[in-house]
């Protein structure tokens, strides 16, 4: 049986060890962090290879608004405990509004919303990420925001189960332990969840707090809290995901195999691993061999996967910004013979300046140095397109010149022609400059974009050192 | 009768004037430039305030993708000469994709697409903005974007009738004059707009271009183009829009009294103004006094303000992000007794750290201090949370004092309260640190992003300065 639709894994970048991950395994999901969210090329990566490799999956982000805020496309806010304070409404169109920008891009599940109690000197973790103390308000405004994504068909995450408000340290560092007597955890931290499983909630995350009054063990790997709570007190009958279980509060107390053995016979159906690359693997072989072992059972396995594969098949859709990719990759028009990558990358870009009034060029240009340098380790150097001046460059240099508008000025293309014949003519702006560099190696881009001169640094990346 | 309707307004910033020109007149639309789309704070305030004070209207970007993209919430994309070179069905999802994200904010209207024809050597106002040198190629791709547009309810606008691709320098910039003959212009330039109209768009915006085949007229001020060949030969019976009648070719050619009798009586039906603060009122009194005399018919301007409404009751929806700025606002509590603004505002920060995994403050602090410099020319002070050291001021300095998570370090709480009267407490992260300061003038802001911070700028800057 295939077990890797109960790992939902973090990945960071999108490397070949990424792409085997999800090429090789069903993963139940998948959470981009910052270095993909905030990283345009590295996104548009991502979902065009899930349109082309990958089977469907979740596709989360950890978006909540607020204090953590990852995706630059969704508008910036203010978050939960400002919102706390205003009208329930705005919960309800904050959900909306983020989660239909982020359904557009790609994005199926967000791990939010936050539903913990604030308490006077909660850890920093917690900071103003909950909505209220109160819990009554926690389940009012988290209501509102609940049926903002189900608006958008967008799958919500309540967290951190059972509460993780009175937590005076942060789980990602430490072990943490709450000693508050029971009857205060259900009338107060345990009320918005139970709320929020009434309400129908599909997929809860737990904290690896440990609350002494029910368990000696984390939430994550207690059969008292997942089960005889969550499930049969509280009555839910959806997904159980781990909070990441490379934090210190899971990870320094326990071996991989009291991990999984214990997350799952507690009742959780899906593990989630901050380091997918890294730890996927593991866990996936642990977790086979217990099965083997009997010290899980595989029906109780199987239950899982089938809510996973129900909540994928609800909350997945093919549409996302993977054809942005696309549209760069296949306008370009490439005419390489002969290209030797032995020594550095110099990258000629012209100095920035608009065009026309109908241009954002400077801008863009700004970015496209930064990738330069980032994606290539080039040295930049700029030429003015009014009076270029002659450059010198090392023998085995490989030259990648950005060629602007050539045909406006003869000195200019007297210029781009007089470079050594290592030199790649990046043919961006107007496409009619091809024909001064018909014998020589060049890419037509059809755009300056930082998108189009992303694609044209990636096959750069590809040519062979040769010796 | 109320003539207002016919204007489009560039607007470039959220102050008085532009506050005033909104309330106090019905304009039929406005396009929102860079300065207030990329300046989130700007933005924010502008859909607020519609939702208060302003009549509904269209609400416009020029965001074609590619070459010019202004809205930093829609993902960048390589451009139309890109896409022209790739597959249809990519132009529709673009369109899909950037008006779904554009209609989430709240625009209502688009400047796009461009239908113009690429020519070798065009204008470097064309750059890669158009789709082809072909019309028939321009028909489908622009068709499929028109579609992705009109699934969104995004309102469209072919540009620039009758085709700018001839011309070979930028109207912005001076008069621009095509000599091509009209059989020509006919069976290529004017194709892509005919198809245009028979697929039923409702917006097409003029060019400043002379084509001196059919008048000696630039195209926006010629009967013979927007009468004859638009209305009469295409059948268009949607609203004519002028480009923006500040650019050279139209100023520096023809009075104000000449471009608006000129225009409506040509068969136009809109202007665009760029510069809406110093010019509507201008423009408007002109239209007034040109009905008055006869020189331009009432009953046809009736008309064509009865068809912009049918454009603003089908387009407008009072859905944006106005309410992130609410949420901000309604969430402040603010203790103000007494302070004086007679000296230099000085901001006191901590230096940028992270205080868990789960926030993203130390992006938020680089901005916060942008802001505080922008909006108050305030001089920036950063203290160590850790180890903070006493600070000495002038003496009739505003202080604004950032207190994030006092509460952890006595020494912090020590610092903060040394601090002189003339001190406003911003509490930011942990509302219970306001217990230090009950004697103070506070403000408590239940969060550190910088969209609240900025809300509390905004307060010190009403803060009148006493002598």
């Amino acid at each position: 049986m295939d077990y890797s639709r109960l790992f939902f894994c973090g990945i960071s970048k999108i490397d070949d060890e990424t792409k085997t991950l999800l090429a090789q395994n069903n993963l139940g999901g998948v959470i981009l962090y910052p270095s993909i969210s905030k990283n345009y090329p590295e996104l548009i990566d991502f979902f065009d290879f899930v349109n082309k490799k990958s089977k469907k999956l979740l596709i989360s982000s950890d978006h909540e608004g607020g204090q953590l805020e990852t995706i630059p496309f969704v508008p910036p806010f203010p978050g939960n405990m400002a919102l706390g304070r205003t009208k329930e409404i705005y919960a309800r169109e904050y959900a909306k509004m983020s989660a239909r920008i982020m359904r557009t891009l790609g994005y199926n599940t967000i791990f939010a919303p936050v539903m913990d109690l604030y308490t006077p000197k909660s850890s920093a973790v917690m900071g103003f990420r909950t909505f209220s103390s109160d819990p009554n308000e926690i389940i009012r405004y988290s209501s509102s925001f609940l049926d903002g994504y189900k608006s958008e068909n967008m799958l919500a995450c309540a967290k951190h189960f059972p509460g993780h408000g009175k937590a005076f340290s942060d789980s990602h560092e430490t072990v943490v332990k709450v000693d508050t007597p029971i009857d205060v955890l259900e009338r107060e931290d345990f009320l918005p969840f139970e709320a929020a499983v009434k309400s129908g909630i599909e997929l809860i995350m737990t904290s690896h707090v440990i609350y002494s009054a029910v368990d000696e063990l984390p939430a994550t790997l207690s059969k008292k809290i997942l089960t005889s709570i969550l499930r049969d007190r509280f009555g839910y009958e959806g997904v159980i995901l781990s909070d990441a279980m490379e934090m210190k509060a899971i990870s320094s107390n326990f071996s991989v195999e009291e991990i999984v053995e214990k997350f799952f016979n507690a009742g959780g159906d899906m593990i989630l691993l901050s380091e997918g690359t890294k730890n996927f693997n593991v866990f996936y072989e642990v977790l086979e061999k217990l099965v083997k072992e009997g010290r899980i059972s595989e029906g109780e396995l199987r239950k899982s996967v089938e809510k996973v594969e129900h909540l994928i098949n609800k909350y997945f859709s093919p549409q996302n910004i993977g054809f942005v990719k696309e549209v760069a990759d296949e306008a370009m028009e490439i005419e390489i013979n002969s290209l030797s990558k032995r020594g550095k990358v110099v990258f000629l870009m012209p100095f920035p300046r608009q065009l026309s009034q109908a241009d954002v060029l400077t801008e863009h240009f700004e970015i496209i140095e930064k990738e330069a340098k980032r994606m290539l380790n080039a040295k930049v150097i700029k030429y003015s397109s009014e009076d270029p001046k002659p450059i010198s460059f090392e023998d085995d240099a490989l030259i990648v010149d950005m060629v602007v508008d050539a045909f406006r000025n003869e000195k200019l293309i007297e210029f781009h022609k007089s470079l050594p014949q290592n030199t790649l003519y990046v043919i961006s702006h107007d496409p009619y400059d091809k024909e001064f560099f018909k014998e020589k190696n060049y890419v037509v881009t059809y755009s300056t974009t930082p998108v189009s001169m992303g694609m044209v640094f990636k096959l750069i990346q590809e040519i062979p050192t040769r010796g």
